[in-house]
């Protein structure tokens, strides 16, 4: 292991129409909309309260602590998404107010090096005593993540000195004081494999590899700290700690169970870990839990999580479409574990799944404007019972301006901007192309710079240039969903080549001025899901490359009792630049089933045959309120 | 009004194969196992400790409390059903036993009449100061119901003396001295109006009418109530005033909504309080009320409530068959409903939909052997997701011995012995025949005798058999369902009948020995859902006269892909006498569907040709536990 390595977003310079779109939205809106919510500055908006939080822990202004008990998170998370913003754009006023939340968050800091504003305000409470639901070494992960980035970005260590002060103390707390436990909420762990690389500081893979290490062993920590605990954050235990992930040894675990993000953060961590000291039990795990998740509990679109309750995994092939919960974040932890499992075995399996989780549940998390926020992406909305009746009450039908608990809106902020850490990767001999974002990529060990031009997902063609010379193997993951390919290099048609774990590989010297074309031709896919998944049990999905496709009631009326004939072959419609900043939508001929008045009735439903519009899932909710469906029934 | 009146059970006698086995059932077996439960005698059940909480409130115990705020009324229902039973089969050791119980129950009222055990023993509460929770006036209904029905079936006044003092006391408290408030769960006021008609006294009747008419006035007053109160059964009010329907006055609610069971409880009220007083305003909202579950809110099996979170109806057409309520009290409370209905217009839609509740989803709470019970009554279930995953848990796929909420088993039993007052009505000029339930009925107002004489619902014949004479309309429901029918008097065949509100209606001085006999013939219907229930878009489902039918996995393997050809025309099997106690089956011919082993293919599941075996819903899960659907996508 320890081979293969994402290239890094600051050496991928993305380019096409489809993404830079998304990263200039970032940028110019996401990060100073997210500001604006931050400093309670958008009318209508569920409060933050976080700045005020860091200046009244600070002794700067007067009051109490508001919001979540991870309220601090949304700060670190959002001055993660500024570090690459800077990066991508440099902006000396984002620069500065940057500088000076972070000098806010020192003044803040403890002289321990403690910092956490709920416990610095709260301070009856005891310090790492409440692990379970207390989240200070999960914000402690948010701050550190957000610390090396903006060391990486601007070169600043301010915010990385105050979070290596955080990290050492917590290391001294749970190392050389031997306190027992680990994160109620796992994120530290993959946050600490980021801090160990910077300066290669072996204490912290340690602390990384303790927390992963200690979870779920025998008599329960948190069982222990439960009974012990006179104060609790939303109550005592059930003692399922399933919920957590810590019910076994993590590599004794063989189902994706409990809080998905929780899940896929661990996963992360627990690969990455795996990739560097080449534990091949914790990787058997690692492989164990993909399965478990991505054959047995994924949405279509690559969401996550089938229950409200807990926010968690259900059982296998449990996948409703309208209970859903299918958080942003899990979506987005599910990419970071991909992308961990591609750094170890570069399979495009993994890199199928980012690009599904990608090009569908992660963009659907937020409005084609960039101010408003799914928290769970459902596939199938029902106003007037979609966010109203209880069992649907979490899955709106329109993306709010903010949450009381706002953890996916900056995840999806720093995900779009770090977005270049996705699409290339290599090792000593190879570079592979992962996902097909247009982009500019440099890697300095092989001195070869590598552009991707495409339109994709709009059209399929991908054109590589190449800038430098060496020999290596170039790698083209082959989706999962196309069935041939063209390709040509130097404008000469290649029909064999090698394929080596779902990718073309083509081994040459590379020259200056070299070309590849390739070609996997988009076409309308029907899909249909395994029998064992209830929900869509006789019926199909579409997608085009990696987009699925959704009809929305705006463009179709009411969707409940729209029929697929399994002999309609959708249409590919024309690109419209103005629908939905520029979509292609499909057209299928359908049936409309039309019940009698009554509530139950002996006449078969009157069917009339309709054409039915669909738009990619991604783009949905920012038209009218209204019905929303990725699966229809289907007729033969 | 006031004119109609059903006959009661004391005036019928239940004679058929299929109803008669089951009271037979409900006397032998279902009320001794309940006293046993009662008294914590069976082994691997929940418990109950009934008893042991009337011993103690009579200081004969030393001990605590155990069990629901509501535990009372487990007792007074068992003693309701008790009632009943003597009545139907004389039998002085239970006689005795449920005087003893009568006896404790007495020694356990306080000197002003008060009894409530959870208060008594827990003599730190203020009583009637809780009446959103604490269900003392829920547990005075249904003492007053046992009362009522034990003085009718025995003359025995014990209980009847202890429910009066009680009533007496909580007249004087909220009329005398004008306390403001009304029940948190409705029941007593249905029970009122039955203590009311036992001698004539008015008081019950103002009683009744006085928390029917302050119900839901403004400003709340259980907003009030839970500003006031320091102590809460299970918590402060979410203000939520909808989940008891005190959310408006009642004549102005248009929509059912909330908690089922107390919605059903109160609609029965106002329904016989209206019926009684000629209150057509009070009439008008039951009408609009009825319409709104029955149009839109009712389950194919006569269910009622689709959402396990506060037990209650939610948004129309919501009617999902997994996650479904459908606790069997109310079922049973909708029957109730439907009868006040029917007493005030005789129209067959209320005994249809008592038909429909009665052989579907009441039989359906309780196991062929009568011992275990159904709390929620699914369409479809999934063991390993039903009873499991949190959404899913409450519906369970196999029925326990007992609950620790125990409201539904001693209500089976009750409605079962009582069944006798659902068969005949009669008003000045008629007669009415509303189930087709075999029986004796006697009119003694008319000096009249019918037997019907039947098998339904195996078989379709209904033979009506006259004793004595008078003048009279006699009316014969023609059900939902009937398309036609045939009908001879006296061996003479009539095609031409007056038709009255859905009932057959045969106008003659009626004579010894005057016969007529009816056929509604007994086809399999298909049925299809309004197009806007959501879960049953595409689907169809099985019916035989009254009877919903079901697959099971124990017949049929798998179910989660099984399709109905539209063409596919069921055939009724022969009566199989050692099938579930005997049921008539059917047969459908079927697709299965089987996807390839992938969670997502392009590859449509291949289809094979089967036959599915279809058998009565009532009596699923009384054999190995496996899947179960009503519901069927249909393919064409």
């Amino acid at each position: 292991m320890k081979n293969n390595k994402n290239i890094s977003y600051r050496n991928v310079k993305i380019t096409d129409r489809f993404f830079s779109a998304y990263q200039r939205l970032a940028v110019e809106v996401v990060i100073p909309y997210q500001e604006a919510i931050l400093n309670d500055e958008v009318e209508g908006a569920e409060k933050s309260h976080v700045f005020a939080n860091f200046q009244i822990a600070a002794q700067e202004k007067e009051g109490a602590f508001y919001g979540f008990v991870f309220q601090d998170s949304d700060l670190y998370k959002w001055l993660e998404a500024v570090s690459y913003s800077l990066y991508l754009k440099p902006d000396d006023a984002l620069l500065g107010r940057a500088d000076n939340a972070i000098a806010l968050i020192g003044r803040a800091q403890q002289a321990d090096g403690y910092i956490n504003t709920y416990f610095t305000i709260n301070d009856q409470y005891e310090k790492f005593a409440n692990l379970r639901e207390a989240h200070e070494l999960y914000c402690a992960g948010h701050m550190i993540e957000a610390a090396v980035s903006y060391y990486e970005a601007t070169g600043n260590q301010n915010l990385l000195a105050i979070a290596r002060k955080k990290a050492d103390l917590i290391y001294d707390i749970f190392i050389n004081q031997s306190k027992p436990g680990y994160p109620g909420h796992q994120e530290i762990e993959l946050a600490l494999m980021r801090l160990y690389r910077v300066f290669n500081e072996e204490k912290y893979l340690h602390l990384a590899k303790h927390f992963i290490d200690e979870r779920g062993k025998s008599p329960s920590y948190f069982d222990e700290e439960n009974a012990r605990l006179d104060w609790f954050v939303w109550g005592k235990s059930n003692g399922d700690n399933r919920y957590n992930q810590s019910h076994l040894p993590v590599r004794e675990q063989r189902e994706a169970v409990g809080h998905a993000v929780r899940a896929v953060y661990m996963y992360t961590a627990m690969a990455d870990i795996a990739n560097e000291t080449g534990d091949e039990e914790l990787y058997k795990a690692c492989e164990i839990l993909w399965a478990s998740i991505t054959d047995r509990k994924m949405y279509l679109t690559g969401a996550i999580g089938s229950t409200s309750f807990s926010e968690a995994f259900t059982s296998d092939y449990d996948l409703p479409n309208d209970t859903i919960y299918g958080e942003t974040c899990a979506s987005i932890g599910l990419a970071f574990f991909a992308q961990k499992m591609l750094n170890i075995n570069p399979d495009s399996n993994y890199a199928d799944v980012i690009e599904r989780v990608l090009y569908n549940s992660i963009l659907s998390g937020m409005s084609l404007s960039g101010t408003n926020f799914f928290y769970c992406n459902p596939l199938e909305a029902e106003p007037g019972v979609s966010g109203v009746t209880h069992s649907y009450s979490h899955v709106k039908p329109s993306r709010p301006k903010w949450y009381a608990c706002a953890c996916c809106p900056p995840n999806i902020a720093r995900f779009l901007t770090s977005l270049g850490d996705y699409i290339w990767a290599e090792n000593d001999s190879q570079i592979f192309s992962h996902l097909f974002i247009g982009s500019m990529m440099e890697s300095p060990a092989k001195n070869i710079k590598i552009e991707l031009e495409t339109d994709y997902p709009y059209q399929s063609s991908l054109n590589y240039h190449f800038s430098g010379s060496g020999l290596f193997d170039f790698c083209i993951r082959m989706p999962d969903w196309a069935k041939d390919f063209s390709l040509t290099l130097n404008g000469e048609r290649i029909d064999i080549l090698a394929f080596q774990n779902g990718y073309l590989k083509i081994r040459r010297k590379w020259d200056d001025g070299d070309v590849i074309i390739v070609d996997f031709p988009l076409k309308v896919r029907k899909i249909y899901a395994n029998d064992k998944v209830r929900a869509n049990a006789g019926k199909v999905a579409f997608m085009r490359g990696p987009l699925v496709y959704c009809a929305e009631e705006c463009d179709n009326g009411k969707l409940q009792n729209i029929f697929i004939p399994r002999n309609s072959e959708p249409e590919i419609l024309a690109f419209d630049p103005n629908l939905l900043n520029g979509v292609v939508p499909l057209s299928a001929q359908a049936i409309r089933a039309k019940s009698d008045e009554k509530l139950y009735s002996e006449n078969p439903p009157a069917e009339s045959l309709i054409t039915v519009k669909l738009i990619p899932y991604y783009a949905w909710a920012n038209r009218k309120e209204g019905q929303m469906r990725v699966w229809f029934n289907e007729r033969n």
